[in-house]
C-alpha cells in the first residue's frame, strides 16, 4: 500500500543531543530506521518473503532454547547433546587417529587435549545414539565368505585364520607396504553412510586407506604408523595412527566425512570445498588380519568410548585431567599456566564415565569418575578447582583464577557431573559425592541471581570479584544458562529455579525485570 | 522535505513473533514508529521547536546528573541538596508550626514524622543557605520608632517593654483574641519576600495571621494555640502551634507562600490554585510581646535549625529516630513494622547535627550525632539497622528488612553521615565513627559491582536476598548513585569508585557493558 505523501516528511532525531539519524515523520508519529535501532540496541532483524507478502521479522535475540530431557538419568541423554556436533566446529583441528578424540586449536594454534571439548565429542555421540537408535550398518567383511567381494592389488594373498586374541575368524592379509600399492580393498558406492569401523592388526609398515569423491576431485585418506596427527599433500591426507601401535590390535572407527573435512581445512590442502561426497573404497596394505569391516551411518558409541577411554588414559595422580595451554580469561588480570584443571572439565569427564560404566559395566570408568573428585576438594590457590565466593560459598571453578571468576555454566556443568555419579555411587564415595553436590547447589541457590542482570543474565562475575565492567553473556550462553535451569528443575524441587528461569525466557523477548 | 511516494511503503513489522506493529519501507530500510520503541526499550523523545526547524529528541535517560561540591567538608553543601526543595512534595503534608519540621504522608496518610525527609529539609535549606548567601531582609518592627508604621483595631494597646528574657526592647500588645479582630497589624505588598520570622510570646488565646492575596482571592493563614497541625474554612487556614505554647518565647519562621500552598492541598480547601501572590500583611491579636519582626526572601538557617533541634529532642534512648510506620518494602516479604529504625535516617540526622554543632558550636548537637552511632551497631534482627552479605560484610540497611534489602543509595548516604562525624569528632567517638565508616566502605568496595545490571544499576539486592526479580533503579535512583559515586571518588582514594562512575554515566547514554 502506498502511502500519500503529503504526510510523509524527514526529520532529523538527534539521539542523547550526541549524533543524529535520519527519521520519517507521518503526522504525529515518528519512524526511526532499523539500521540504527539494530546497533543501538543490539536487535535483530530479516525480511521474509512468504507467498509474495513481504514482511519485517524483529527479534530481541538470535539463540534457541534446547530443552533438557524429561527425565534426568545418569544413563540419559545429556543435556540436549544431540544437537552438538562438536568435531566440525572450526577450533576442533581433527579426530585423532591414535585415540580417536577430537583435538583443540582453541586458544594453542598447535593443538592441545582439552578435556571439555574431549567430553561433549563424547556425549553428544552418547546423545545422539540415543536419540537415532542402532546404526544402519553395512557390513563389508564378516565371514570368509565375503573376501569374495574384494579386489586384490598385485602380489596380494588373503586366507581366514583362527585369531586365539579375539577367539574368532580373522582375515589374514599380506601385500606390499607401499602406498602405491592397490592392496586389498573394496569398492563402494555409499553417499550416506561414511562411518567405517572394523578391527585389525598389522606388523608391517602397512597402512589403511579411504577414497573419497566429490563432484570435480578424489581424495584419499591414509592411515598410517606415524605420530604425525595429521597432514596433507596434493589430494591425500594422512592422520597417524601412532608409530608404536603396529602390531596391536586396533578398532578403526572414522567418519570419512569428517577426517576429509579436516584434511581440507589444514592450510597444506589447495582444496576447501567437501561438496556432495561418496565414499568410493577401502583398500589395506601391509601384512595383518581384519575384522568386522562395516560402513554405518555413524558410529557414535565408537566415538564414544574412545571418549571415555581417553579419561580412563589420561587421568593424573590428583584425578584430575590437566589442561596444558595458558588461559588469560581476562589478560593480565585472570590467567592461567599451562596444567590448569577445570571443574566443568572435571565434571564433563565424569558425566562421560559414569555414562561408559552405566552401559559397559566396566569398573574402570566408575573408578577412574570416582577419583576425579578429589580435585574439586584442592582451592584454586593450590592448583584445584574450589573457589569461595565472600569467603561463604563453595564453587567449583571452570576456569579457577586469582581472583576468582565464578563462570556459571562451567559451574553448573560441573554440578551436573556430580548428579549423575551421585546417583550410582554408594559407599564412602556416595557421601563425598554428595557433599560437594549439596554444597554447590547451596552456592548455586544463593547466587544464581547475581548472575541477572535484569535483562539477560552475566557470564561470569568478573564485575564483583575483579572490579571491571560486567561480562554479559551473549545470547547463545543465556539459553545455555536457561536450558541448564530447566534441567536444575528437574533435579532439584527448587522454586527459585522455575521462577527464574521463567524470567529469563521472557528476557529474550525483550521483557525487564520490573523497576522501582 | 517531502519524500516520492513511490519509495514509500508500509510494511507489517512481526516482534518476536509475537504481535504486529505497523513499519514504514524505504528501498531496504525498514523504519519503526517511535510509539513502539518507546515502549519497548523505555526510552523517551519528544518534538522540538527552534526557530521553525523542527527535529525530535531521542534521550536514553530522563534524569540528570547533579554534582557534588568540589572538597567534602563536614560544614558544607550536602551533596547536590541546594537543588531540593523537600516541602514542596506532594508527600510533605505542611511543615508544622509546632516545630518548624516537615510532617510525611508516605505510607502513612494520616501523617508522621519522618526522619529522612525532615533530614533532607535541614539539608536542603543548609546547602541553599550555603550557595544563596545571607537573604534579602525587610525589617518590620525591630525597635519603638517602628511601631508607628504599625495599624491598630479597635481596643488595641502597644508599648514597647524591656524583657529580662531576651535582654532586649520588645513591644507588649494587648487586644482582643478574636480572630474577627483587627489586632495589631502591618500591610505590605510583598512579591518576592514571602519569609516571615520574628519572635514572640503570647500568654492569652491570641493569634498571628499572615494576609496573602493572588489575582482571585485573599487567603489567610491563621497561626493558633491547637494541637490540630493545619486545617482549613474557606480562605481561612489554620495551623496548630500547639496548645502548651502559651506563654513561652516562640522563633516564627514561615514561608507564608508554602504554608498557603498545604493549606490549598487539603481535602477542606474548595481552592487549588495557588497563582501570582502577594503578601498583603501580618496581624497579631491577643496579649503578648514581640521583637524581631521581618520578612525576607528565605529563612532557610531558621529552618535548619528547626530539623536539628528535631533531632535533638526526638532521639530516642538507643540513640535512634524510630519510624512510626508500616513500611512494606515487599508485600509480605520484606516489611517493616512501626518503631523501625533506618541507616539513612541516622547517616542524615548525624549530617544535619555535624552541620548544626560546627555553625552553632552548641555541643548539644554533637553529643546527639555520637549518640546517633548506637544503632548502627544493632543487628536488623535486633532492631537496629546492621545487616551482613553473606556472612562476610557488615551493611547498613536504609530498610532492615529480614530477609536483608541492602538498598545501596541510603547505605551510601549513612556513609556520608559517618564521614562527616569522623571529620570532627575526637577521642573514643573518632574511633568508633572511623571503625563502622571504615567497615562500611570495605563492604562497599567488595559489593559495589553487584548492583551494576550492564546497562544501569539495581537500586536493592532483593534479587540475592529473596530471590525476586531484580529491582531495577529508575533513572533519577541511578542519577543519585551516581551522584553518590562522584562524592565517593572525593572522598577516597580508590580507583574503583572513578572506573565505575564513568560507566554508570555512560548507561544513560545507552552504552552496555561488554559482551562476551
Amino acid at each position: 500500500m502506498e502511502i500519500p505523501s503529503s504526510n510523509l516528511q524527514e526529520i532529523e532525531c538527534e539521539i542523547n543531543r550526541e549524533y543524529s539519524v535520519q527519521c520519517r515523520k507521518d503526522n504525529n508519529e515518528v519512524y526511526l530506521p532499523f539500521s540504527f535501532i539494530q546497533k543501538y540496541f543490539e536487535v535483530y532483524g530479516e525480511f521474509e518473503n512468504i507467498e509474495g507478502y513481504e514482511k519485517f521479522e524483529f527479534s530481541h535475540s538470535y539463540s534457541e532454547v534446547h530443552h533438557p530431557p524429561d527425565v534426568i538419568r545418569p544413563d540419559g541423554a545429556f543435556m540436549s547433546f544431540e544437537h552438538y556436533n562438536v568435531e566440525i566446529r572450526k577450533r576442533v583441528k581433527c579426530i585423532t587417529a591414535v585415540e580417536g578424540v577430537p583435538i583443540s586449536t582453541q586458544w594453542e594454534p598447535a593443538g592441545h587435549y582439552y578435556p571439555i571439548q574431549i567430553a561433549q565429542f563424547a556425549l553428544s555421540h552418547y546423545s545422539k545414539y540415543l536419540k537415532e537408535g542402532e546404526p544402519d550398518q553395512i557390513p563389508l567383511l564378516n565371514s570368509e565368505r565375503d573376501v569374495g567381494m574384494w579386489l586384490k592389488g598385485g602380489n596380494v594373498n588373503i586366507k581366514s585364520v583362527w585369531s586365539k586374541t579375539r577367539r574368532s575368524q580373522v582375515v589374514e592379509f599380506q601385500s606390499s607396504d607401499s602406498l602405491s600399492n592397490a592392496g586389498f580393498y573394496t569398492m563402494m558406492k555409499e553417499t550416506s553412510n561414511f562411518a567405517v569401523t572394523f578391527d585389525f592388526k598389522i606388523v608391517s609398515n602397512g597402512s589403511i586407506s579411504l577414497t573419497l569423491k566429490n563432484d570435480a576431485v578424489t581424495f584419499h585418506l591414509h592411515y598410517v604408523f606415524s605420530d604425525t596427527l595429521i597432514t596433507c599433500d596434493g589430494k591425500n591426507i594422512y592422520y597417524g595412527l601412532g608409530e608404536n601401535r603396529r602390531g596391536d590390535w586396533i578398532h578403526f572407527a572414522r567418519d570419512a566425512d569428517m577426517d576429509l573435512l579436516k584434511g581440507l581445512s589444514l592450510k597444506c590442502s589447495k582444496y576447501r570445498k567437501l561438496g556432495r561426497l561418496t565414499l568410493l573404497g577401502i583398500t589395506i596394505r601391509g601384512h595383518g588380519w581384519l575384522d568386522n569391516v562395516t560402513v554405518s551411518s555413524a558410529a557414535h558409541m565408537d566415538h564414544f568410548f574412545n571418549a571415555a577411554n581417553w579419561f580412563v588414559t589420561h587421568q593424573d595422580s590428583r584425578g584430575g585431567w590437566p589442561i596444558m595451554v595458558t588461559r588469560k580469561l581476562i589478560s593480565g588480570v585472570m590467567e592461567l599456566q599451562p596444567g590448569w584443571y577445570s571443574a566443568m572439565a572435571q565434571g564433563h569427564g565424569i558425566s562421560t564415565l559414569v555414562r561408559a560404566y552405566l552401559k559397559s559395566k566396566n569398573t574402570v570408568y566408575l573408578r577412574t569418575a570416582i577419583n576425579a573428585l578429589k580435585i574439586f576438594e584442592i582451592s584454586s590457590a593450590q592448583g584445584g578447582v574450589k573457589a569461595r565466593f565472600a569467603n561463604s560459598y563453595n564453587w567449583y571453578e571452570e576456569y579457577p583464577t586469582t581472583p576468582s571468576s565464578f563462570v556459571l555454566n562451567g559451574f553448573i556443568f560441573s554440578l551436573f557431573g556430580l548428579y549423575d555419579l551421585k546417583e550410582i555411587a554408594t559407599g564412602e564415595p556416595l557421601e563425598k559425592v554428595t557433599q560437594l553436590y549439596e554444597e554447590g547447589i547451596k552456592s548455586l541457590k544463593a547466587m544464581l541471581l547475581m548472575y541477572d542482570s535484569g535483562f539477560g543474565t552475566f557470564y561470569d562475575l568478573r564485575h564483583v570479584s575483579a572490579g571491571l565492567a560486567p561480562n554479559r553473556a551473549r545470547w547463545d550462553y543465556h539459553t545455555v544458562h536457561i536450558s541448564q535451569l530447566l534441567q536444575l528443575s528437574k533435579m532439584e524441587d527448587e522454586p527459585l529455579f522455575t521462577r527464574t528461569v521463567k524470567r529469563w525466557q521472557d528476557y529474550m523477548k525483550g521483557v525487564r525485570s520490573p523497576h522501582n
